[in-house]
């Protein structure tokens, strides 16, 4: 059995329009890099971070919470090193955290030998994504883990489907280089909305989950809306509507905040498209003084890989 | 081309649990029987009605209306006559009137040689509705028309999915002989509702889509909840509480309320256990002085039945 792996663990989209706090989706050319390596000596440690400031103990770390909660669960005679190479900005609404919470974790059981499944990797996990976001969520782990379109039926007890990806679609993303606080867009939100967006609300996640099982993208186009979280949370996105209706007059299908943002998605049948969409997105974005990034990425069906 | 054609026209269950005002399945045992005629005289004439007693002037009959509707969009160089033998007892909750309003213009349509597409049809038939319910839904009729289970995305522009029926499903339902005005059903919901109930809901309608669609029956059973609307209305229907938890343990797969009420349907794995269900509906409501039918049927998924 090896001792060391390397993997990525990749950025993820959360809520995806219409599915605010149980869609999401996995992306495939952004992630971090992680080592993980069995010890003799017991325990967890983080030995290496490179990319952005964390903190190395485990404790205070979400990678490291959530390899001790696993560790702590399942005992083993042996412990492990944690070295990451942080490529996801934290803060910046593409699943930062989760990476890292999802990582250690999927890393460690590689190399017990796979004694846990999907759902109890994704349950270890939420107890990282807590320290993060102060409640267990898995609208990211779970496209992290799982890949692909995932739809958290539950949170508690953690019940994860795994919808279809169809092949055509691409990802873009745009990262205005501002800081929203996950604090403050959870406090924007109400906590009580009118039945009739309810309805809309629920009508387009049923169509989505429709449009993903028949690859039918004129479906999945009309099922991108969101008329319950957007109008709140597009106020803390400088240039979300020049965003979004750029982006969908470059031929996307839809566009939407990322998680709690401030990162704004779209989705593109083609890669042509998606790169279209990328340039929309950049000279929509370039008229104002905010510095920002732009990615392109086909959806990855795998999730985490071992490099 | 025919000039007499003789329909059966099917019951449907309205919202399916968690799908209020989009989801709905149909019926195979319960339903209307229509003749629709070709005459030489112009105009849309309603020449019998057997069962109940509904107005005969076209203008005042959901069939009429739904009709005269087609028929004035089309004007066709002849007219109709429609025979209605009423079995679906009207304000009983199971599509009574959408049944009467498809039947006319799916029969005129047969015997105009099929100009009309399905959707076509319902935006019609939603004409000949609006006049029993005050406003134009298709979630009876949507079920009617295509069969099946359908998800009604949106009434305006029209647009029906078609979901798929696992084989095995069936319906048992109970109608107890208790009026409830669909006006008080609607009165009695709130204009707003809780955040959180509205994301269990669309998680529960995303993944009752998804257990259609991989015919997994244990993921459609934890999906048929209403956290939104079942705490309100079941307050209209008398041991409606009782009802559930009977028709739970005797193994159904789900029950809630069939449209805006009285009835109450549950959906159960085989036919065996859809009149183990039926028993345990009798038996519940047998302590009660209230008369009730109770029936059970596959799910049709042709929709209206040339006979």
């Amino acid at each position: 059995m090896k001792n060391e792996i390397k993997i990525f663990s990749p950025a993820t989209v959360a809520n995806v329009a219409c599915g605010f706090d149980v869609l999401g989706f996995c992306l495939d050319t952004i992630g971090d890099e992680m080592v993980i390596r069995k010890t003799e000596e017991n325990g967890i440690k983080i030995t290496k971070i490179e990319g952005y400031d964390l903190p190395f103990e485990a404790e205070k770390n979400v990678a490291g919470v959530s390899a001790l909660a696993m560790y702590n669960a399942l005992q083993p005679d042996c412990g492990f090193e944690i070295e990451i190479y942080k490529k996801i900005k934290p803060g910046s609404g593409i699943g930062s955290s989760s990476a890292s919470a999802a990582g250690s974790v999927f890393g460690m059981n590689e190399l017990l030998g796979k004694p846990l499944n999907n759902t109890e990797l994704t349950n270890f996990a939420m107890k990282g994504e807590a320290l993060a976001s102060k409640c267990e969520h898995a609208d990211n782990l779970a496209p992290a883990i799982f890949g692909g379109f995932t739809l958290v039926k539950s949170a508690c007890p953690l019940k994860v489907l795994e919808l279809p990806t169809p092949p055509d679609l691409f990802a873009t993303l745009i990262h205005p280089q501002i800081e929203v606080k996950t604090s403050e867009s959870r406090a924007i939100l109400p906590k009580e909305i009118p039945l009739e967006n309810a309805i809309t609300q629920w009508a387009n996640v049923g169509s989505l989950v429709h449009g993903l099982h028949t690859s039918d993208y004129n479906l999945i186009k009309e099922s991108l809306t969101d008329v319950v979280i957007e109008p709140y949370r597009k106020q803390l996105i400088p240039h979300f509507d020049d965003v979004k209706s750029a982006v969908l007059e470059a031929g996307a299908l839809g566009c939407a905040i990322s998680g709690s943002g401030p990162s704004i998605f779209a989705l593109s049948k083609s890669e042509a498209t998606a790169k279209a969409v990328q340039l929309s997105m950049q000279n929509a974005y370039s008229k104002s003084n905010i510095q920002f990034e732009t990615y392109v990425s086909k959806i990855n069906t795998q999730g985490i890989k071992t490099l």
